[in-house]
């Protein structure tokens, strides 16, 4: 239905429609998160034999007892695997505790300390600031809040940031000192940086020498279609080498607690955070990386895994497509994105309508993550951009779900269409 | 031998026996290593159970999957075990990942980078300092060498630290925003802090508010003879419950790489960690942490495992005594401490010989830790001070490291008394 084919009276009707439904809805008392991306139980359960794969035996080829102290950065056998996973060389990988997001912690905080490879410490500057493309993820957009780091909101496309305005902005500003990016199946839009983007990401101009790209490659192998797009490697152009720190997690791989994460990052880079992380720890868990190492075994391993994730997620992915397709596919108040991987859509409402929708979702038992999440502070002005997390409902729940949502963006767009939306969107 | 006692003649001729047992000993080209508390593998496999007690179902009694997203400070389960054996609330536990060393880092890195509980960042003030009882810790030393904060070496005698040098430091000098303590056992004295010190650890005045104690209770079940001595427990006084951050580690009573550890604190102090920990990452390893709920059970079932620990440790506990004592009972130029647990011990030498005495071992095949190490900057001025770690050598190989270390000792000791040690110690 096309909202601007519709005459004041026809959108009255239309927004009484939505209504009765919503209220048949509401007596339903129903209770649906589609807010955060967690596999489920069965998603989880494929990784159950790792936890089978430790021996009893833990000397390694080289005699080290993994049960003992040592070897800070991980253990050689799965830093092959990572890298034959990510296509970077093993020397480049450094392998972390259970979360991503908490290495990605750790660096943000040596920068802040102690200065990203010999430079001021970010503590020492008057104003630090970083880009953040948007929608974007929120953990990130917390991370730099929790420093004190301003953050530049860059609006995305289906190709990635809009690299215009990214490159004005970092050849000219000495304070921007890094940029969020999750550059395969988006957190949350699930788009994939385009080649161009990333070749323009890789060769431009930074006014600041110690400018870094944190490179969130969380969903790296989690295509769920075959045609899904390849992100072109970063470490492979020879070219600013030490500009991008890559994040490699295995939290939705093997298990969410209980996983593994990596930091791969040019010799410099890692010899900076080697130096670092051989005072803040001993070790992390070898044990752990052992059977990962073990579990995974190598790339083409991981893609036989990952196609069993595939199974779960595309019938999910599929349910969502084809009910805002045929809700909204003449509509042009209601856009989303198409992503082939990942965990998340983002679905983009007319301006000032993406609160209201969450407020009606929320009152009819679906919680979706909170309105203005993707943006930094939470500041979406044009009040348009909802993260939807089809991951970890049954097919029934999110079938149920997506009946929610769409009939709230249905009454949120029409609410707004019938006051006026056009005077009052200021 | 008492040295004192003998005539320069005498000294001479005891100068040349010991080089030529050292001689002799260079010829064994022996490869031996006491110098880190590591456990053996004969230890480590006491907890190999643990890694079998998964049954593969994780949903806790109150409905949470531990291999999914959530719960960053620890799962209850191990709260209550850990609580039980520290004699303290679960809710004062936080659980955190493999090491504890990190733990110790993160909480100083929070103090520098947001402050203590709303104070100032000590990033944001001209000067931080922190009182560190000598002989101590080289890897605390080295965090806070790392943040730029300034050392006071204040030295410990069988009690704990000088407390009147303690008191009247905190109590004047405003930048002095901490302290570290291995209480029990201590690293690498292995002496027990008595109540009286831990009395006026709890109760001393301090000029900064935002004042603490890194109370790292890393041995505090690791007890090898039945008479040794208890810590009194900081928390259970109710006075300055602020003041106190403890940690925990089960590195020495499961695993090295793949135990975990934990911050014990008021609920003021709590509170501040989890809402900055919050942001940091979203779990640590539950599957390890419910592995260990159920593997350590209760505070009975861990003395009872570490009375398994203690076997291996006793004997080589005895024979570092016995040894001592055979070869130095009677010499006032060597002294030693008599630890009931832990994993190290500490030997004192005559001023000037520490240095001497590590470098003599290890040509002769005997790693020590550095000299000086045990000091803020790795300055020993006395030079006395040698840590020993006899955990990890078997008996045999301890015998024969003892063997190289009193030959050591003795030639270091003796090639000052030749030389007149008297006119040279300045």
């Amino acid at each position: 239905m096309n909202y601007n084919q519709l005459s004041k009276k026809q959108l009255d009707q239309a927004l009484s429609a939505a209504r009765k439904k919503y209220n048949a809805l509401l007596k339903e008392k129903l209770n649906l998160d589609l807010s955060r991306g967690k596999p489920t139980s069965e998603m989880l359960d494929l990784s159950m034999p790792m936890l089978d794969i430790l021996t009893g035996d833990f000397t390694s080829p080289k005699g080290y007892d993994y049960r003992n102290y040592g070897i800070p950065d991980g253990i050689p056998e799965l830093k092959e695997v990572i890298a034959d996973v990510l296509d970077v060389e093993p020397d480049n990988v450094m392998v972390g505790g259970t979360s991503s997001l908490n290495l990605i912690y750790d660096v943000v905080t040596r920068a802040y300390c102690f200065g990203v490879c010999g430079a001021t410490p970010w503590c020492k500057l008057p104003k630090v600031r970083f880009i953040c493309p948007v929608p974007g993820y929120d953990r990130h957009f917390a991370i730099l809040e929790q420093f004190g780091i301003e953050m530049i909101a860059v609006p995305m496309d289906d190709n990635g940031p809009d690299m215009d305005m990214v490159e004005d902005l970092v050849a000219n500003d000495q304070s921007i000192k890094g940029m969020f990016c999750v550059p395969r199946f988006s957190n949350p839009s699930g788009i994939v940086y385009s080649d161009s983007v990333v070749d323009r990401l890789i060769n431009m101009k930074t006014l600041a020498t110690d400018f870094r790209i944190f490179w969130d490659n969380a969903y790296c192998v989690h295509s769920w279609y075959p045609d899904a797009p390849k992100l072109k490697n970063v470490f492979k152009q020879n070219v600013n080498l030490d500009r991008f720190y890559m994040f490699f997690s295995t939290s939705k791989i093997t298990f969410c607690s209980g996983g593994i994460s990596a930091l791969i990052a040019s010799d410099k880079n890692l010899q900076s955070q080697r130096k670092l992380l051989g005072i803040q720890t001993i070790n992390y868990d070898k044990l752990s990386q052992y059977a990962h190492a073990m579990f995974l075994r190598n790339a083409d391993n991981v893609k036989a895994h990952m196609a069993k994730h595939a199974e779960f997620m595309r019938p999910k992915f599929d349910l969502v497509l084809s009910t805002l397709k045929k809700r909204f596919e003449d509509n042009p108040d209601v856009k989303w994105t198409q992503p082939k991987g990942g965990y998340f859509f983002t679905v983009t409402t007319a301006p000032h309508c993406a609160r209201r929708t969450i407020e009606l979702c929320r009152k009819a038992g679906l919680k979706l993550t909170d309105a203005g999440c993707t943006h930094p502070l939470h500041q979406d002005d044009m009040d348009s951009s909802i993260r939807l997390a089809p991951s970890f409902a049954s097919l029934e729940e999110l079938e149920e779900g997506l009946e929610v949502l769409c009939c709230s963006l249905e009454i949120a767009t029409l609410e707004r269409r019938c006051s006026g939306e056009k005077n009052s969107n200021v």
